[in-house]
């Protein structure tokens, strides 16, 4: 990291052959992973150090490759387009390039071993940066083994460094090494610490309070579409994903049409057994419990379905270490009025990254209170606006900023696929994966070169100084 | 700042007539400062305030109609261009928005007291930002006209605050209002202090140590137009510039045509009477004459040029109040072998915000040193690289950083026009001021917005879990 | 026209100066018209050669300043800029550029005489052709006095031609000139025939039979807006603009909220007194009375109102002479069953320049039907979906081409104002006039340079033939 | 072609999930193109109906194939990128979306069997048009043979038709379909016919005499390459493609480094045994040497080299039917003074598809004269610009128009590489291939479409009639 030049690599002024290396290594690596044992070999992995169903894990594969075609053959050199626009005179003009940061680094957490630090690698190799990468050691094998696919598709091997550390020994590697430029996605009690450590040269996708709105539109040939999307984005790998759905406004018209009994039915479908109920790495059952009484001692609230830990109801969720969770999918109710109050706020917005979600019903006369409620949040990941009405919608969207908003019927919060920006938003530190804007973000700077070679303007002399 | 919605006062889904309102106020604005009476009565504000030239002075203010101009009409809705990319079915794409941060803040310093804070407010404002300036106090009654103009052409009032007070003070404000972005033009040292107080969500321009390389194609019929520009660079305004020249890199190919003594020549015909030598606002001539000592202990290093306080030449000078400096225009030459050395390096690149800059000799042999010297320096604002030898010219842009950096002939560090890019690069907080690139950067962030709307996929039945 | 070079009077790469030149022009020429005296000057002087209502002809004036507002400063250049890919190797990039035709043409018809002539004109300019600019010769005074104008505010008066003449006059001239673009406004028959003359070397914008389709989804909060913009639409300057509203199918359920006869209520306001009903240039009393005939002897088609000469009801009207029209703002329903049928479909899809319109209702079942009739239409310029109907919008969109298209409860399909396409779509002869992206396809064309600047590869040797 | 709606296959607003569906397909199909036994047998299929070089037909082959993997996965959707621009009240923005022409042609040559038509055929149905293609009969087996491939690898068989028949046919069948765009690349004299059969609903890339300006800063380190670069673009497969190297124009300072000679002598390498010298399809011996004879007889003009059948030398040429050509390489040398004649002029600018250039040599003072050769040229391909002299490029570049321009030492004529824009210029019939733009050029059309959802503007009411 220290050794490489802050000009990285490559740009587009230094060996822009490396941009097609790239799209080389791109094409080779899907090519790779359209292999069927390599897609299950990689869904098995990470099966061995996440517990998510199969469906979940070979979603990172397939997305994961899906990606990486997208850039292959030409595709990276386009990530690197530049501008221009004519200068005041013959022989000049403004160039507009995207320049790589040098030696930069990626930390991103346990919950997408795959997904997140191989998109960031490459993006941040296809940019010319050489990236340090840090996985939680406790799923590092991963992506250790993307890496080597990496190189064994071209990749120089000493492109970029792969680090096996806890977090402190990688904060030392970064303070010694200048890191122009952190990725870190994880949560945001270490996102704050870096950010000082490392003197705001960070982008971050850290905490996600995900809000879904169920507007006033309600349709009966829809409720069971409308119930399955909010089951998955609930609790799909118990919850454990930043764009998972932390709260549900549901408009009393979709209520009465018995939605939330939908979702509980559908929720009782999950199992430990086929780990489409996942054991929840970061909070113990004692934790939950804990949060979920905390909720229910505001007035009004009650436990609408869950709240019990799932040994309860499978028994052999006995087995789960009790440093995790095991719990039923759970949701709990509480009523707009006293979730608006200052001394609320605070509890029932609280991230539990695990099988857990809040229930606030409202009616037409409530909206406001509802965009006061997304206003006052902290984080701003993803959100979905359920509805076709077009005064609901647009009124919705233009009072709230999550950086990765779903509007319409078929709106969720989760399941991000790799074709568009996935990322917070309403903060000049944010992070963005996927896009080639969201790459160009992370991963470059604006560098502006005036070409200005004359020939000397007809007639110059020596002006007055001024 | 408080007070307004994080969502901003407009965006794209938001009030988009006040796009429209902003398009009609900069055309309003452009057309009052057009009246030659307006411009020269901020001619005259900025040098009461501010000794610099009639030319000097005279400039911001071109500059800033010329910019405001440019966004007149439709030009301000242009800005906030959004994209989509076709979906996954029918009903769905996404769409990539550009949106506002809400409260925000302005801080800038005295040199340009009015073409910074100007400009970036109005930017702040065209993307739907509310924000809050605060200029150096000893000069901001030139904004605050500026502010009085632009409320005259039709800005709402509420829209923005304007703030006089210290910089402590203001450091209180932007805490207890959460300021959700804040760009600082200034010292580096604020600017680190900035950061870690407002938890790296700010855009940074700060110092400046400026270079310029002068190649090896020596063309005797450009040597006084080489001259006459590196005199501007480095001297005009006393080089109170954050764009202004601080190390020549002289080929031994000009230098043999007498380059230096050129600058020497022009440099001798600056007078404080008519303001083309100006007073030094930060530094003492005792600090400049210590500077000036340390950097003359470096082994072989010899005076160029200058190095006396001003009042020696020219006896008026010694009316300039002692806490500013008044100070002949300046050069020391120091031998490449020594400034590479990693004693001396920390010496010589320290930035002196006055009259003054280092000049290198170099041969062909040499140009992997002078790239050293570039890479090594910790500020990457402008450059120039004076050369249409396409090889060398190459090789150099390919080897550095610097965010705004001119090539061929004719280039510069200093001039900056309204029309490109103008800003500090290789660094993830770099903020950037005049284009539309630049008002995207510092004053939005993005939003993605997948419309999902259905109708629900042919044949839907609710899917297993997973 | 013959002396300019292909390279045209400017480019990126040639004379850029003149990119700043014409942002000078637009800003001097729109300050010029924001004069109260000036707009009123043009508005009368178009009034003299154009029988449009005071409203109707400002707002060309209006449209053009705000148009040429916006162009103001650095937005010439801006529609110059070109962009960059990076290459195969060190010192190649490649450069794509928009490059003029140099020699060009402008032909415009009677019924915008200063709208239409002067965007295109300026649009030319700024992209470096050299244009020769021909105006229906009854009207041409207008565009005369906007040429001087254009002079007065520093247009080079050598960049341009402008030509009193007939069309057969102006055909000679183009193919002496070797014309290398026309851009064409005006009827059908005429633009077939230059498509020919001029080997395809065109952009038009010829006919328009433009539709409204009004959705399922009637509200009665809106219903008088809708009847008022139909008003507007079909039957503002007597319907004699290209993007006026040829046909409205009325979903049933509007209707049975009286829309159709709060339109007739409505146009009955209209009179030739103010203007508000116009003479028709193009069509006398007696063509009209044979088309309305024709329409009706449709089966089961019936005068939905209007139909008769306008004298008959303000008498007055007899004084236009018999060369023009002077006729009631008039309806004719046609059944949906009929209007499909290949015998009657090319009766009442003929264009009729003037106050006419056909009204077809339609239900639920007959979508298909009316999506159909779009199809077959043979020009696509304007159209409108009134409707918040998410499925309904969506789906007339897909199935539709015409280029401007407007959607939603307050859709119309005239009024076009300066910041959006205008032009039709499905055909690659298309033009398009007021945007960046108009101004490029029109008076542009793709032009890619690949520097290539070595060094040569290392070690490159020479290879064999191939 | 005629059942297609002109709304086409697919848009942004309809099936987008196909958008996605030709991303695979060219992902698959660049997949299988990378087998070794596919691309062997691709390029002995080319060889079996074009007499090109084993380098030469191997080209085309994966130059598609890095063409199709960089549209893999999401690059296909990328080309239909929309864009907004906010509207001037809330619920109202303009949307700029790229739309199909429905039901297309393509039209292609002998030359390139396999690149030309299967790129163009791909990028039709890329943005949504569905295609009839038609390829030179003598040599159609190629793309027939790529359809399969197509189908085999998931494009539907339906989405487009290929035909095998004369140009006649094919004439009759484009106009009984109604086809709405048509893509010619072929000679200029079937083009200019076409043009008006279709009334200029076409793209064209027609003839091509491309030059080659070899400019003052001679360097003999690089005489070795250019004079390689030089044989290759005149001489590869006879000179038999559009972008081959018609003129050349050589500054003294090169010539007199033996530039003409080394060429000679690279020339004289070639022989038909191995294809390096091909037989020439469109042309006899007995037409070449009667144009060669014309051109010798301007005054001064005189061979340079070659000029005789290539049986002479190599006797089994003689094997060659007598309907072909085959010829030596041959230059003939004309005098600037000579060659810019009124008389002259169109003698030597006739283009010869087949083993033959011109040369022209020229001091610093004929340079106007040069450039004026190039002005008077009737089709702009390609060209290069042999020189990194700063000044003298710039001067060329902005003086000519060709589409696809080399500038630099390293510039050619020919070459063509899947990721930079291919194609004429100076004229809007333009043809494009190979990029984003040249896909979006081609093969759709703008279409604007502007939102305008409302609500009602607030206290609206009936305004008076205008």
């Amino acid at each position: 990291m220290k050794n490489v030049p802050k000009s990285g690599l490559h740009s587009p002024l230094k060996s822009p052959e490396r941009y097609r290396l790239y799209g080389d290594v791109a094409a080779l690596m899907a090519q790779a992973m359209r292999d069927p044992a390599v897609e299950a070999y990689f869904t098995r992995l990470i099966q061995r150090v996440v517990p998510k169903s199969v469906i979940q894990a070979a979603g990172e594969v397939t997305t994961v490759r899906a990606w990486l075609e997208s850039f292959a053959g030409d595709g990276v050199r386009q990530c690197a387009r530049s501008f221009g626009v004519p200068g005041d005179r013959a022989g000049q003009i403004s160039q507009g390039y995207r320049f790589p940061f040098g030696g930069v680094a990626i930390i991103t957490p346990f919950n997408f071993p795959l997904e997140i630090p191989s998109i960031q690698m490459m993006s941040s190799l296809f940019m010319g940066n050489r990236p340090l990468v840090k996985v939680d050691e406790k799923v590092a094998v991963v992506m250790e083994q993307f890496v080597r696919l990496a190189i064994h598709c071209g990749m120089p091997a000493e492109d970029a460094d792969y680090l096996y550390s806890n977090g402190k020994v990688c904060n030392e590697v970064l303070l010694a090494g200048n890191a122009r430029m952190t990725l870190f996605t994880g949560s945001q009690a270490v996102a704050e610490h870096l950010v000082v450590d490392l003197k705001g040269r960070v982008k971050l996708e850290d905490a996600g309070f995900d809000w879904k709105i169920i507007g006033p539109d309600a349709d009966p040939k829809l409720v069971d579409y409308v119930a399955w999307q909010c089951d998955q984005d609930a609790y799909a790998f118990s919850g454990q994903k930043c764009s998972a759905q932390s709260v549900m406004f549901v408009h009393k018209n979709w209520a009465e049409m018995g939605l939330v009994k939908k979702v509980e039915d559908l929720a009782a479908r999950r199992t430990l057994r086929d780990l489409t109920c996942s054991p929840v790495l970061s909070w113990t059952n004692e934790k939950i419990l804990a949060h979920i009484d905390n909720v229910l001692a505001i007035p009004g609230a009650r436990l609408a379905f869950g709240g019990r830990p799932l040994a309860e109801t499978e028994p052999e969720a006995a087995k789960v270490p009790s440093c995790y969770g095991a719990f039923q999918p759970t949701a709990v109710e509480v009523p707009i009025e006293q979730a608006i109050k200052e001394e609320h706020f605070g509890t029932w917005t609280e991230e539990l990254f695990g099988p857990f979600q809040i229930i606030i019903r409202y009616g037409d006369e409530d909206l406001d209170k509802v965009l006061e409620c997304c206003e006052r949040m902290e984080a701003h990941l993803t959100a979905a606006v359920v509805s076709n009405d077009t005064y609901f919608v647009n009124k919705v969207l233009a009072a709230t900023v999550n950086g990765t908003t779903y509007a319409g019927y078929l709106a969720r919060t989760t399941g991000a696929p790799q074709n568009h920006w996935f990322g917070p938003s309403n903060d000049p530190r944010s992070a963005g994966i996927h896009t080639i804007e969201a790459i160009q973000l992370c991963w470059s700077g604006h560098r502006e070169i005036i070409y200005d070679q004359g020939p000397m303007p007809a007639g110059w002399t020596t002006p007055t100084a001024s």
